[in-house]
């Protein structure tokens, strides 16, 4: 497992970071691919929204109880998104802008500069869209996820 | 990164295999989670979709140019969900029917049994759910993929 990208963000600390793209909705963000993979770009274009894949780099340990951002209740991890999972891979989907040589261009990123990139996935409608969800004890959190900001409770 | 749990499925070859969750939405399978992981699956139970992460055991190599199972014509694998990626990752978004102890049912799985898990993490509406999304040149043959089955392409 070894990063095929960097993604290049605003945001340089945990701090004031939003905590999920959705919070990020006008981000701009770019992907820098390593030049070995660009032949694996094509086609990329035509999907409105990827799937990104990466390594929440800052987590140095796991914990598998935590009190996520939007919550006052400590947790199971795998019912959160916290990046002090086992293995310490994010998900984000972002709309995709554009791709030009090794630069792919996004809006809502959620992540920091500098992420280390794994993988890209094409947001598939047919796979992906799931029309009806219950999302646990998320659902009453819902509708403030975009006011709200990290802080520094899972730089370590 | 290391697995997390092994994930078990009615799909003992690749041949013959759905290739999406959409083309297996009644199968059925089990996770069986380390023992040591067992405390992070608190409250997953709350929500009815949940992204696996895994890895794709039986790709041994990449190609940055594939042609899909959907497709006749070569894309560059970001633009697609074959295995043969930089980084052997596989997502599924799949049903969750329950918890037990270290056993977690799913439905709508499309992995190969004993596929090696990475990851568990909630699908949650706000964050994931894109209300319009474009699929590139996945469009047009989407509507077949629930008829479509996989064969060997890509077992090496």
């Amino acid at each position: 497992m070894k990063p095929i990208g960097t993604i290049h963000t605003p945001f340089t600390t945990l701090e004031d970071m939003p905590i999920q793209p959705k919070g990020a909705a006008d981000v701009i963000g770019t992907i820098e691919l390593e030049q070995q993979y660009l032949e694996g770009l094509a086609d990329l274009n035509g999907f409105s929204h990827i799937y990104l894949l990466y390594q929440f780099h800052k987590a140095r340990r796991t914990a598998l109880t935590v009190t996520p951002f939007m919550d006052t209740s400590p947790r199971g991890v795998f019912a959160t998104r916290s990046p002090l999972r086992p293995n310490h891979i994010g998900l984000s989907i972002v709309r995709l802008i554009g791709v030009e040589k090794d630069i792919v261009t996004v809006q809502g990123i959620d992540v920091l500069d500098a992420t280390p990139l794994l993988d890209i996935k094409p947001y598939i409608t047919a796979f992906d869209a799931v029309q009806q969800s219950r999302s646990g004890w998320m659902q009453a959190a819902e509708e403030d996820v975009a006011r709200k900001r990290s802080d520094g409770r899972f730089a370590g």
